[in-house]
């Protein structure tokens, strides 16, 4: 049962780790130095622990206790409990959703442990923002992915509002970051993926005949901007487009991801 | 040709349009009473004013007035030139993308206009959120949708952060308003449209199946929270969901429109 702590001033050395939860590169460095992250929401917190992530403490006002209850009761982390006045001076925001925990990180998983069994994941280059990378991880587990790899500039899926957008899914999915970028799809060709990019190239076909009968699929999609490097679409073992309008050029990256990823569920 | 102004203080009262554009609050009263709108980026601008939308007046550093040369030279409105320091102070924000433009609403048009000719259309009820209006007004423009009809309640397409996550989609696809929203649904199957609401309805068929040969189509999407009302739900002609992996409750409503336009328009 975690202990319940009632904290009466903002500047409680104990709430370090939820302080100025709005300046994200101060969040940044805080949170990869001690090796922690956070999550934000009765249904969010209680998939953390649901995904084994320990809990170094939960932060909220008196009247989310209840709805945390089953978490609390089965942790020994300390829950700070404290006004949501006070709550909103230390975090810097509006709490809306109420109760924040802060959670150890774990070593990333191998490529293997990941990649085992998997027969479609999403391979993601240099993808910066946090709410497109939370979407698709979303996006994936919804439509039966089974694994997400990331470019090593892509951004954290552990920073808090990629969570927040993936509801969580970044606790259930298997995902990792790629050791190499050069060699990334060519070392995916070799375990038995077929690498499928998401482009404009000139040679693209229509997704739904490029993921055809395949087996093992790794879907390729590049940054918000400029869409893959070079080296990975021309590396890829095939290039694919999703039909579009005429004089449209482009779907947000992650609308893009999520229409791949039900096509190529049913491939 | 517009008139290049140069501006040396950030409280000139000709820069009126552009105060405080992060105070969304403010801007939703200030936009909605002087009938305007603001634009931001070159691209975005130049697609503003290719649509018809007549500009008020532009707002840019120096560097950016080479790039939007085109656009100025057809506009009969001032172009207020100042230093990036400047213009942060004016509008709360450092401006990435260099130009805005404000401009003049236009009456919205009659669904009797909306509705000629068109055979996919996307109906929003209640979404509030400025990113998933662009969002999903990008993804129905790109996926060969006709035009968007908006729950009274929904959020403002014209509001400068969904113009730009619709990288100004909201200026080419014809959208507007449902003047009724009780009878929004039945009104459009006497218009000959099947209307097909996304949800997870216990009766609800994949939507691939729900839209299979039909000829004028409605996909019916709620808000972000808590779905469709149940009155939307009970009058669509047809209930459709999405498969979902075991375990998973839903799709962004953004990834969910995305992968139905691309479903309705290969129906």
């Amino acid at each position: 049962m975690a202990e319940l702590v009632e904290i009466d001033a903002a500047d409680d050395p104990r709430l370090a780790d939820y302080r100025d939860l709005r300046d994200v590169e101060l969040r940044k460095h805080l949170e990869a130095e001690h090796g922690l992250f956070l999550a934000e929401g009765e249904k969010v917190v209680r998939r953390a622990v649901l995904g084994g992530y320990a809990p170094r403490s939960f932060l909220m006002a008196p009247r989310w206790l209840d709805g945390l209850s089953d978490v609390l009761d089965r942790s020994d982390a300390p829950c700070y409990v404290l006004s949501e006045a006070l709550a909103e001076q230390v975090t810097g925001f509006h709490v809306h959703r109420g109760a924040l925990a802060s959670l150890e990180r774990r070593p990333l998983p191998s490529l293997d442990e990941v990649l085992d069994g998997a027969r479609s994941v999403l391979v993601l280059e240099n993808l910066v923002d946090h709410a497109n990378i939370g979407a698709i991880i979303r996006s994936g587990a919804a439509l039966g992915f089974d694994a997400v790899l990331l470019a090593p500039r892509c951004a954290d899926p552990l920073y808090r509002r990629a969570i927040k957008v993936a509801m969580g899914a970044v606790f259930s999915l298997p995902w990792t970051r790629l050791p190499d970028w050069y060699d990334a799809l060519p070392a995916l060709s070799a375990r038995g993926f077929t690498t499928v990019a998401l482009t404009l190239a000139p040679d693209a076909v229509p997704v739904d005949q490029a993921v055809a009968g395949l087996d093992r699929v790794a879907l390729v999609l590049g940054s918000e901007g400029h869409g893959l490097s070079a080296r990975w679409e021309e590396s890829a073992d095939r290039r694919a487009i999703i039909p579009m309008a005429a004089g449209i050029d482009s779907l947000n990256v992650a609308a893009a991801t999520a229409v791949a990823c039900y096509v190529t569920a049913r491939r």
